[in-house]
């Protein structure tokens, strides 16, 4: 069990509809140390990766992304996220829909940080449905470059998400994969690695 | 001259009213070492104050935040900005105005994340009329914590933010105070600090 699985044990709560709250070191109140942590763990999974960028989302996978990338001695582009598309400049847009929100959004990044000769690391915190990770395969496609890798901090392995981009072919390595939980007796049970 | 404002000179691009585009390094493209370098002068700022929290907002706060976390060894908190509330449970809320976008947006913390024990540093990228940061200060003031600084990168010293929370007796210290900035020729000019 590593670092990422036993916090999540200790301090995720487990609510109706498939919710884990990991709120109080993840996505809302973060632990950096954690952080440092999962970026060394990162490293070692996308070691022999040429990659030279971090790619993420706003507004949760920032935090993460960033504490990454010093691992891997990157810089960070983080996509915005908008309901419309008033941005200056030359853009690459990809159109989402959130399972979380039941909205659609436009996932944005600026063409001039993406280019063919970029070998991109996606990092997120969470993958369900994967839609938004899509967004982001198709933003680094459109652009030429490379998808070298898809890092994330925990992944919902009982839905979709995981299986369609790993049936596509990426590397996706997911550091927590939960195979099921239960709100009633806030039991998670993880995918062994 | 610090490292912020050289490389502010270097790839900050002016625009037509009163815009700093930044994106390449600080609020799009995020150069990792350029915001260790900043923590390293936001340690030396804040030194003498015993902060045990960082709190940001998303979502370009969020980066710079984490690796200043670094330097102070403490856990950073991101507000949410919504439009609406429908988060869970109990949250500070502060009603702010943005400059930038010509709306009204909540700025939420949960309560359980901020305590009167808490000695907080606000970290920020921008202080323009310094809406965000008010919110902000409310939402630990309303928890019974403790500003002991607010940190930003920088801030556009021509609007009035900055002035007024230094009146109110805050600690804040801008690692870039912009006092005139020219589209035309793409002049940009520092205060002394």
């Amino acid at each position: 069990m590593n670092v990422l699985e036993e916090r999540i044990l200790k301090d995720g709560i487990v609510k109706e509809g498939n919710v884990l709250k990991v709120d109080s070191f993840l996505n809302h109140q973060m632990d950096i140390h954690l952080f440092g942590e999962m970026g060394k763990e990162f490293k070692s999974r996308f070691a022999d990766k040429p990659i030279n960028k971090i790619l993420t989302i706003e507004a949760s996978g920032i935090g993460i992304a960033c504490i990454v990338a010093q691992q891997f001695d990157v810089p960070v582009v983080f996509a915005k996220k908008s309901q419309s598309i008033n941005l200056e400049g030359e853009m690459y847009v990809a159109e989402v829909e959130s399972f979380t929100h039941k909205c659609k959004n436009n996932v944005i990044v600026a063409q001039k940080f993406l280019s063919p000769e970029d070998h991109v690391l996606i990092i997120d915190d969470f993958l369900a449905n994967g839609c938004a990770l899509q967004g982001l395969i198709r933003i680094v496609q459109a652009a030429g470059a490379t998808v070298e890798g898809i890092g994330i901090a925990i992944e919902k392995g009982f839905q979709s998400g995981g299986r369609i981009i790993r049936n596509l072919g990426f590397q996706l390595e997911s550091l927590a994969v939960i195979e099921k939980m239960n709100a009633q007796t806030g039991e998670i049970v993880f995918r062994e690695q």
